[in-house]
């Protein structure tokens, strides 16, 4: 028996999302498909981070365990062989037994593009949120500092979640111009909650509109109330950047509360 | 009668291309669609470029003649309620009845996309053409600057093209990393020869892999053979960047060989 470990990449326009779903395809789903031909036996992977529908990734992490007899690091091109062309492995190795994903300390990095013009780009349409509202992006700036640091972040998760804690590390946040008509808010952290970064775009886009002001961020934060932080923002503007593993751990326990 | 001329952006990955065709649907065709539902009579434009199938625009021309009595401006806004989302309008006005946009003074500005990798990136998959090969970024560089100046592009012409001049002008040719697997070829010129921006790129990239040097391609563009330049590279890379119109001129004559 052997566990492989696969980085992979999406576009998530045409699925809903990553985990099985009873009626849709899923990432999950078509990648099991595919390992289970490849591996002559039944698979089960299991991810990372479960993207909703409509969310990108570049470097979602998933495991699985075989005994087909491929090296591990072939796993990537055999797969790429069958899998259809928006999803892409872009990596693949041979990991220890006790190796699971969710349970590893990490830095996640999440990428949230926004198109702001007249009119939307049909360029631009799949991988960033339009949006025609006039941006004041120093705005933007100045809130985005208050969100990095150690936080209970329960006003920026969805309601219908249930974690044992809402507390979570960003250690970076920050709003870049990338043209004129584009903006991406990067985010790192050590986890991150249901929907919480389409939470916190929907609340910077809130006060580059000026219908919040940057300095109400910490009173949003403390408040630890849903109803307080801004809309959550439309799910084609995210993308799963990367997944960081701090000394390739595999130390059980620390993270498992935070993908509950 | 007015003519008003548009500013059109499009994803080209579903369309055979700007040009009406007997089968398969087009930009120009569902353009004409939508302008005669919306001024209900017979509407046909005229586009500034009839890009491949496959190319992609952010700012094709298009001008067209109606007795509808919508103002110049408004047809941007009323197209787009008809449109699909791969095709939008970015800008309308009211033009003179004797502009035509492929007989005047222009600057035409064209980006050619490339994604470097082990594997695709399905982010990029639709907008930039793939190739696992090294490259050599600085020799592409190298070579970029041989192309600039008023020179005889036959070498760089698909052989089926009739046009009673090769001679053309590029006013800048860049090759840009936009990313560590990202490069952009982004070129400006007077006119273009037919597929002449994509043998230019499938010339760079043959010298970025090393199956051509920098200073060979004095000798291909004067040798007037298009067997010596590299590929056709694939359609997908390229997109049309925008028209300038010097004076918004409508002096007619001056460019019209370059479009015939």
């Amino acid at each position: 028996m052997k566990r492989i470990r696969l980085i992979v990449a999406y576009d998530g326009t045409n699925y809903c999302g990553w985990q099985i779903q009873p009626n849709g395809v899923t990432i999950e789903s078509v990648i099991n498909d595919c390992l289970t031909d490849l591996c002559k036996e039944k698979i089960q992977i299991s991810g990372a981070s479960r993207t909703d529908s409509g969310v990108h990734a570049c470097g979602n992490i998933a495991v699985f365990d075989t005994h087909a007899k491929i090296p591990g690091n072939k796993y990537a091109y055999a797969l790429n062989q069958r899998l259809p062309e928006d999803i892409r492995i872009q990596y693949s190795d041979e990991v220890d037994l006790d190796f699971h994903p969710r349970y590893c300390h990490t830095r996640k990095t999440y990428e949230y593009r926004i198109y702001h013009g007249t009119f939307p780009n049909p360029l631009h349409r799949l991988y960033a949120h339009f949006t025609y509202f006039p941006i004041d992006l120093n705005k933007m700036i100045e809130g985005a500092k208050y969100f990095e640091g150690e936080h209970d972040f329960k006003s920026f998760c969805s309601s219908n979640s249930q974690v044992k804690t809402t507390v979570r590390t960003i250690y970076s946040l920050k709003v870049i111009e990338e043209s004129k008509n584009e903006i991406v808010i990067r985010v790192t952290g050590n986890g991150f909650l249901y929907n919480m970064v389409r939470i916190i775009a929907g609340t910077l886009l809130d006060v580059g509109y000026g219908r919040k002001k940057p300095e109400d961020i910490p009173a949003i934060i403390s408040a630890r109330n849903r109803s307080l932080a801004g809309p959550t923002a439309p799910a084609n503007g995210l993308t799963l950047v990367s997944y960081e593993y701090e000394n390739e751990c595999n130390e059980r326990g620390h993270m498992v509360e935070y993908f509950t």
